[in-house]
């Protein structure tokens, strides 16, 4: 049955969002909820899925018949009202859709998400990695509409990527594939979570930005006085945010840390399309705010980079078109087209 | 027609070699040319194509109807004796594999490979990176069988690179995908003939080793005696043959210098892990007969790079079965299975 909304739910490492979603990508509901603290059990995280997925098919439901005051839950079969459920989350999840192997920020080890869901909320369910369901989106009905091979970025705290060849996300053997921030562009280099040294998100990502913004304030330089009396009137610190702020303002160090981000971030392009060769390049994310102060000098460093220049076709490199939203869009449709 | 066999051609940097290929993968006759120089017309090139072809055309009709002494060429009408030829390239092939876009060790820019061979001898024509030939061919019949998702590294004088998932060959959108050899692994490293520096080729390959072995050499060290003493007796200088046999001699720096090779090609391993996570790698070429002298550390620097470590499956790492043959096979098998 075409036209039913989908659901869909992003689980991030500080919230978890739900929404319906239409089969043309638009949102007509979303909720959000606080993820639980990476201590808690796996039952606390699947029964926030569960309490926002309710809310949501009570929504859903309202938008059918009208609201019904006083009457909690939804007294029309769930098919009725949605066709699926897709849930895109910031972990490993197994190349079959049904388990997330290992989510750093959550208590999952091995945990059978699918199957557990499904049981509860008689719907079918599909679980997909966050950066897969972004990528996803933004090949649908964002930036890389059109492209039949394209790579998505989402530079966050970390890197997040994914890879559409043809009209299927590219999920490897194991269901890894798209890790590209934990190619090591730097041997010895930072340390990173996943235990090596000079991952790739360890330069080009928000956490190399404040690091890197954070060394410069650390030298008492007269170049960092702007960024420092930014980092000492906020009692959080200096944020990803307030530097791209400081840039877009006209501050010369923030935009070169911006730039120096940017130019790592052309490394990893460039070595991406020496391997999968794609056609087009999306980058999401928040880091990806700062727009052409980024972008600009990741095209050039990209192009410095690219084996066979001069020799060879390039591929275009985008910014992102749906913002936070494309994870929740991306998580519904691949469930709904996985029903296909 | 099933049953029928194809010719495959493989064009290296050094020699062309031809040969007529059953549909099980065996090799029924085979020749070689030597490949014309890179300063030759793009037409010598293809008459030494057509020469081949037309050769291993005259073998097939003699095993159908016997030896025909005293006539050149055939009288058999060519796809009556074989059902399409592969050609497998050192170069870049466009993504409809009718076009070599760039071969740095032919004369080829834009070569219209597919339409000009097709129209010479009559056949199905299909033409495909030399690498990519190679990896189909283990894939198919060789170390890679029954492995759905695979990728081949070629260790030659450089690194050539393939992935097959789900029984196709990932060329990209420009057909450039595989090109693994030139992801940047060292910022500010070796320069490589691609342009670049730091390319994972200058420290994973033949070149590199032979590089690495002169270097050691240089240093006048008590511990490159064998290596140097080798080294003065050959006219044609150090190989990396002989650095492979001196390993195997037990000579230490040799072994050494195969270590690295083999470390380097385990970081490059992880790094593809991390972006396309194959179930396997299958490694070629001729470096790899310094078999586990090389497979060893580089199984080991794999697992210490790999992300995700102890929380993962892990893919294979195994020597390559069809040696030399892999690129004519290949490209013979490509065009059988194109046609279909």
């Amino acid at each position: 049955m075409t036209g039913r909304s989908a659901i869909g739910i992003d689980i991030g490492g500080t919230k978890v969002s739900g929404a319906l979603v239409r089969d043309d990508g638009s949102i007509r509901h979303r909720l959000q909820r606080v993820t639980p603290h990476r201590t808690t059990s796996p039952d606390v995280v699947l029964a926030t899925i569960v309490g926002l997925v309710r809310d949501l098919l009570v929504a859903a439901e309202q938008d059918q018949h009208g609201p019904s005051p006083g009457r909690s839950g939804t007294s029309t079969r769930p098919d009725a009202l949605v066709s699926a459920i897709g849930i895109g989350a910031a972990g490993w999840v197994s190349s079959d859709r049904a388990t997330v192997v290992f989510a750093p920020h959550l208590s999952w080890r091995h945990e059978p998400l699918q199957e557990r869901l499904a049981a509860i909320l008689e719907l079918p369910v599909f679980v997909d990695n966050d950066a897969n369901a972004a990528g996803w989106a933004e090949w649908r009905f964002g930036a890389g509409r059109g492209e039949p091979n394209l790579v998505m970025i989402t530079l966050g705290t970390g890197i997040g990527g994914s890879l559409v060849v043809d009209g299927r996300i590219q999920r490897g053997r194991f269901g890894l594939a798209g890790e590209f921030g934990h190619m090591q562009v730097v041997p010895g280099g930072h340390r990173c979570a996943c235990g090596n040294r000079g991952c790739w998100e360890q330069y080009a990502s928000g956490r190399a930005l404040i690091r890197e913004a954070r060394a410069i304030i650390d030298t008492r330089s007269p170049v960092a006085r702007e960024l420092s009396a930014l980092a000492a009137a906020e009692p959080g610190g200096l944020s990803g945010p307030m530097i791209t702020q400081a840039a877009r303002g006209g501050d010369r160090t923030a935009t070169e840390l911006i730039g120096e981000i940017g130019q790592w971030l052309g490394v990893g392009l460039a070595n991406i399309a020496a391997a999968v060769d794609p056609g087009g390049f999306v980058i999401g994310g928040g880091v990806s705010a700062a727009g052409e102060l980024l972008l600009g000098p990741a095209r050039e460093s990209y192009r410095r980079c690219l084996p066979g220049r001069g020799y060879r076709d390039e591929a275009f490199i985008s910014a992102a078109e749906l913002g936070n939203d494309a994870g929740v869009i991306g998580a519904a449709d691949l469930a709904r087209s996985a029903l296909r």
